[in-house]
């Protein structure tokens, strides 16, 4: 049995909180602190919670409390973490990391040289899907990965302080980008180094000084291509899907939205009202059960189980690191337009991976490009000379 | 903390295992019995059981037992909750409760009479996809519930025992159409009464016995009518789909094939073995979370709860009853090609309720029949005359 | 260039004079009859028509008209293919042929006696899916074919004669299951009799006195299984899909609610409207080119090229008329609760087909019940002794 | 009746004459041109084409006929399009219209200068669905558009000389992204102007000099952003989707892998080969009518109905340079590495468009960000000060 302490009692405190008081669990929150007393207040009793508090220190330093939960906006995590390292209580931070890479490293250093154990709550890398589709790449399933894309749009975010680019540290590069940085690091692999970034970012629609809509490629080591796509301009609902390319297969996942689970209704039934979504009549989307399906409950079990054997979770503050220099040169390059290098201060992977020769050889002379069935019966292969470089086709039979 | 001793040890009672202990459980199986030793012994360590054995009262009587947990085939199904009576222990059943409703209602009436608690294992009214369309039909989303189908096919089961008449009690019908039973029955309403079935059967593939193949339609004392689809013949994977018509909505719901996850794999990049697919290469769809998705989780999480608060589960003995008097039915009306009444000698439902007067007024002298645009732009409607029955359209502008 | 009378100027005449027009065809509508003169004009102004007359015989008997297509109210058909054996004029009819099989007996024998061409508008077995769909089937992809259900449900047709059980003959069976009658028919084999028919029919919403509801299932000789399911109490637009299972393989065909095209829209931007959907704004899922998609262009190409080579058509009367007899069936055995007889006075199929012995020999002691891999690694088959019936599991490798 | 010379024999070429004299069409190909003579010959018999030459002058020059057809590798069509300009035959060019935008730029010039009629086949913004979606988009439905992606990638194209650079012109930015760029491009407005482009490519699998998987980025006056996915190395067959975003909806097209066609077969049952889908068992996805899905018929009926009509067609050899000028200038960027200018000596379009203020005003004081339901029940908005800049949430009720 765990017990926590949870940092934050708004929209993502909760659901945090459902998902570790959930099902039925062994762990536990025994304190609460929150900016607010009404809304610590409220926490403590709709989550059973003993100890509520409007003093981060208190929380943290309370006896009972084994893990502290950050679960604050972007700009008070430092704050937090260094408060940890102080009491040396195990910590766990809500994504992004910091605003930007050098707060990150702030919070690695700090925590490593007190010797806490450090998580990093990137629930999309935990989602069943993800979990089943990455075993899948590992083992082989889709040969070498080419490329892996992330995206994640919405309508924009729940609360007033993700608009406010002084506390927020950016717009929805930093808020969803994270997530897909970390989903296409995964898949390509998280010992391969992200050399270099280009992304356009624009505000096309909100009143507001961050971005609310954004493209970008990452390029790693290998010649693989990592690629995020996010934007808080979105109308529909959640759109949370990734792709990924290998040379021998392909996965499509779709998060939210199309889940196997499809209802119209007339609105004159009852007083549904659908969860996320922009409208609650017509065609819905609705998700089973979202606290499983977004990740919560296999990142909360990592987390605990790393914390109780003494392991480094699956995401740790060194990965929020690397999301967030990812992240430092897709800001760069949204105003250099160029493609920016990632600066890694710490990086722990391997070094000077090249792009192999991955060509096949069909016959001593040649290549082969392609081998298909032809219209009108026999198969055939399109070969390339390797001395001449030359394109032929040859009929095999 | 809850202590279970887990009778069987094949298919289902892993994946039972697998929900029980898996997340951050409080829970535990501290004995399991097998038929067979080698069975036992590597359920036990597999589970990190304490006590294994091949004598069934022997781990019902474990003095630490607090919840039997009956995972064997059909026809030992009554003999475990005669003993589980005998020992007061609390006890939940596999579905189907019985291979009748004879056997079902025998063993309603010696665990109300031993005063223990039962539970009917019915996971796919626990599936997240279903508590949530449940929920909404429930607070009147849909409207008026005229049509619940439910269709559960695969490729057949993976033990011999369900091939064999005479241990399983049936074939298909038995075996998946108790699932679908229970999924429309909740949908239409468990206290509206099932009044008669009509069941199309046939062994069309096996060398068997038993039906592969089976449709039913169930008739409710409301007029709502529930559809099963059941059969070992499918090929493709299990499909597992569930169709609601209201009044003022729909649900699709789908629960394995079409999940929002889907791969391509040639098949040379890996051993990637996919679970209970058909086939290893080429597009397959696999589920992220099966244990989730196919609701064992909260299942025994309502199971586990209402132990704890002494209060009756969602499904207990009395639901696993009344789906075997209705598959009963769909039996004799197989054969007699008749609609069988479903024979029901304990009912605790609702009685005598009858098919409302759904009728819409338009305006003193007709019923409104539809609304509608025409193509040329103005809206008509549809009505009939109130006395003449007369059908007339009429432009409303 | 096949010059045509259109009998009928409302909904489904122009849904034909589209398609029949449409795209770069050579062939030409060169009469209209209409009842309403305003409407006669209307169409021919609209489709170009030289001739346009309330006098459905002058219609027929013009002197350019070589092809009569009847889109008119189901209780005129009869008179309507009468006048064209007069005036000898070759003759397609829309669906259902007749209100029932006497109706439609009479229709074939008239034309075959006149020797007309004779065509019946079954277009949902020429859309582009079921054309491709029913040629793999044919070349055996799904192997034996064992059940076939077809599927149309949506919130009511659009003319009020739909409505009125005199004019139309019947309910949504008569409406919408002539078409499913006729896709399942084709999927297990048009040769193959269709032997009785069992069907649950209710009125549950609409104030009319035909049913608005109802779910059929037709024995054909060889075993196989036709489904219907109708409806016009169906909320959220047009649901039309086909499942096909076979011993080898399995199909499932969605017509109109998920085409690979959706599209959000919160109504803000513009008027758009979109055709026969329940609502213009949230989630919504257009077809493409519904001419194309519902068959229309593929089932006039058919009557076209077979008129023009004197050809059957590949649906002609005689297919009207099983249908037909199969949808009388189905309206008595609503009535009588009893799986009900097709009778056929008139049968051009095959007659006396058994079900065939389709078991497969494992070894000369054994028939295969089923072979999969087992979750600790080696295969396993499923046998039965050929002379106890025991079933026995045997590890194989 | 239209009379038309078809240069080509080969996989497009033969797509085109299905489509050309498929259905009940009036129109005809009277010549044929081959560089090998038994190809003219078979492609002669099978459409049934009087004249078959492997002269290209010949054909062109042909009295008979009206319009002609290039479909021949890229390096061949100014070639073909400066002898139509000799002999005044109205000429329609296979995409992309050159290799770069110098040769597109000739041939539009020469073809304006000769007076002739002169159609760019771009295929992909004639299907049913795209027609649909621009339709509603032009009318508003999705409010004003911000980003419109288009993906095209599939295992590699059939015939050698799209392998080589030389014959080819480049790999798969100009084979499949002539099609997204535009796409994109009729979405966001054919009349803006596409200003730059941000372009990654690479050789990533096949041993060939072009590139085999490219991302590109194109932004356009207005701020929209269109982006283009092109590869030749994708597994599971051909992927085809489009991607647009408006302030006020979403539109998501899938135009051959989900189309609403689901086959699953164990390869037993026949010989079924599906079309070019890299296997035939397992599950599969066919399109039911390949020719109308991909906008042959309608991009046909255009360029006949206009070539009579004397009007431009939709798609014309303007439209090809421009998008050639956009192909250029992403070229440029895979190597520079930089946004890269696209260079429009010709442009028709709007000059000058600047990005609008959207900002929406909720009172004097404040911009409105977003409104929404609170977990708790009561709506609140969260607004911008219009002086201060201030983020804040006010609860409205």
């Amino acid at each position: 049995m765990i017990k926590i302490a949870m940092l934050g009692s708004g929209f993502i405190a909760r659901f945090y909180a459902d998902s570790i008081q959930g099902y039925r669990s062994q762990d536990k929150i025994v304190s609460v602190y929150s900016r607010k007393n009404e809304s610590a207040e409220k926490f403590s009793k709709d989550y059973n919670v003993n100890h509520a508090t409007t003093n981060m220190e208190e929380a943290i330093a309370h006896s009972d409390v084994d893990l502290v939960c950050v679960a604050l906006p972007n700009n008070l995590h430092e704050e937090a973490v260094m408060l940890c390292c102080k009491y040396k209580k195990a910590v766990m931070v809500t994504k992004p990391l910091g605003r930007n890479a050098a707060e990150a490293k702030r919070m690695l250093e700090a925590a490593e040289k007190a010797g806490i154990f450090n998580g990093y709550l990137e629930d999309l890398v935990y989602t069943p899907k993800f979990l089943k589709a990455f075993e899948t790449v590992k083992s082989g399933g889709l040969g070498r990965i080419l490329w892996a894309k992330s995206r994640e749009t919405h309508p924009g975010p729940h609360s007033d302080w993700f608009w406010d680019i002084e506390q927020a540290g950016g717009g929805c590069i930093l808020d969803l980008g994270c997530h897909c940085v970390e989903i296409s690091r995964s898949y390509i692999g998280k010992d391969i180094k992200p050399i270099e970034v280009m992304c356009w970012a624009d505000t096309q629609v909100k009143p507001i000084d961050a971005e609310d809509h954004a493209i970008g490629l990452v390029k790693y080591e290998n010649g693989a291509i990592g690629q995020f796509e996010v934007s808080w301009t979105f109308r529909g609902g959640l759109d949370l899907r990734d792709e990924v390319m290998g040379t021998e297969g392909t996965i499509w996942i779709n998060n939210f939205l199309r889940t196997g689970f499809e209802m119209f209704t007339t609105g004159k039934g009852g007083d549904y009202i659908a969860e996320k979504a922009e409208s609650n009549t017509g065609w819905l989307f609705p998700v089973g059960d979202e606290l499983n399906e977004l990740g919560y409950n296999h990142m909360f079990m990592d987390m605990f189980n790393s914390l109780e054997n003494k392991n480094q979770p699956k995401e740790s503050f060194y990965d929020g690191y690397i999301v967030n220099a990812v992240l430092d040169a897709a800001y760069r390059s949204a105003k250099s337009k160029l493609w920016e290098p990632v600066q890694l201060e710490i990086w722990r992977g391997k070094e000077g991976v090249s792009k192999d020769n991955h060509l096949t050889s069909y016959d001593d002379g040649h290549y082969l490009i392609k081998e298909e069935m032809t219209h009108y019966g026999p198969k055939k292969v399109i070969l390339k000379n390797k001395q001449s470089g030359k394109i032929v086709e040859k009929i095999t039979g």
